[in-house]
């Protein structure tokens, strides 16, 4: 059992969304077959984990051991400092079923003011799981530090990336040119250390 | 970043037990140096995952991470079919504070007749993680199917033991000899997992 993920073979994008797969392409420098889970017919687990390096892991096993074939999936979202790092694994949920993050943005500014905290502290992780069917699974996390900023700016990006200055820079995570943000990204950092463990 | 585990390194075992060390030194073929997260004065997280793999993972995130180490981390438990998989992670919990499993495997017993279910089957998990300091972790599960059986037969092993027959067999975990246990057990199968992932 190598732990390697080899150039040319298949790999289950653990994701019933298909515009996620050139993304993952990219990502992985090019040289994989990208096919996500719900392309199989595969069904989705309930992410029960506390943590994204959990629901990372779950749900690549979970892909792995239906498919039969190497898997991975992620998991990522926002935490704040002064809220315990809420919304964390609830980001996505926190915009609800329409992904209203208009939304979910305010209601990080509204849980702010509640906890009377000057503290603007946050930050972006993302977790990374490759599973192998019946076998191990690595895990990766990577991570962006900055602060939050009321109200939203910018267009670009996604998400709560209007309210996230990342550190040592002064615009936000939705105002930044799309190819600084995608090489300082808590996503470009864990799929760095997911290459540079996996891939020779 | 090599996956790799090399000989005469030391590990950090997420535990305060320190009876634990000797055996995790065996498992691991004797190459290695395991000290305890105890005897380095590290915090024992809270286990908030929904699974095995979870809680290994968590805790051997947690102790990497403050030692600066390389750490194994370990969860394990039995699982009841017709429960939904009770006691699960929860298995030791089950016992209490005193580690009464004579309880714990009574409980057992009292759930099977309260569901009504004549299915005997059931599983135990070891699910192994091993975390690098700010860098990616490797999660392996082991398992051995078999059925219950009441009253709990044997003295040999520990926890659920008694009650547990594995297929291929007729006599207890807590009857057989414990090296045929200790080469059959899911424990051994994810050391052995472990192993041919992270040793050359």
């Amino acid at each position: 059992m190598k732990l390697k993920l080899i150039k040319g073979m298949r790999i289950v994008a653990a994701t019933h969304n298909p515009g996620k797969v050139p993304e993952i392409e990219a990502l992985l420098g090019g040289h994989y077959e990208v096919v996500t889970a719900g392309a199989l017919n595969l069904p989705e687990p309930d992410e029960t984990e506390s943590t994204f390096a959990g629901n990372a892991l779950l749900k690549a096993r979970h892909a792995a051991d239906r498919s039969g074939e190497v898997a991975l999936a992620d998991d990522s979202g926002l935490s704040v400092a002064a809220l315990g790092g809420a919304p964390g694994i609830f980001s996505a949920r926190w915009a609800g079923p329409d992904k209203d993050f208009a939304m979910a943005m305010g209601k990080v500014e509204e849980r702010l003011e509640e906890v009377g905290s000057d503290d603007r502290r946050a930050w972006f992780s993302s977790a990374l799981a490759v599973a192998w069917p019946d076998g191990p699974a690595v895990v990766v996390e990577g991570r962006v530090e900055g602060c939050l900023t009321f109200p939203p700016r910018g267009d670009r990006g996604f998400g709560y990336d209007p309210i996230f200055i990342p550190d040592g820079y002064e615009q936000t995570f939705g105002e930044l040119d799309p190819k600084l943000k995608d090489s300082i990204s808590h996503r470009a950092r864990a799929f760095e250390k997911l290459k540079a463990a996996l891939i020779d």
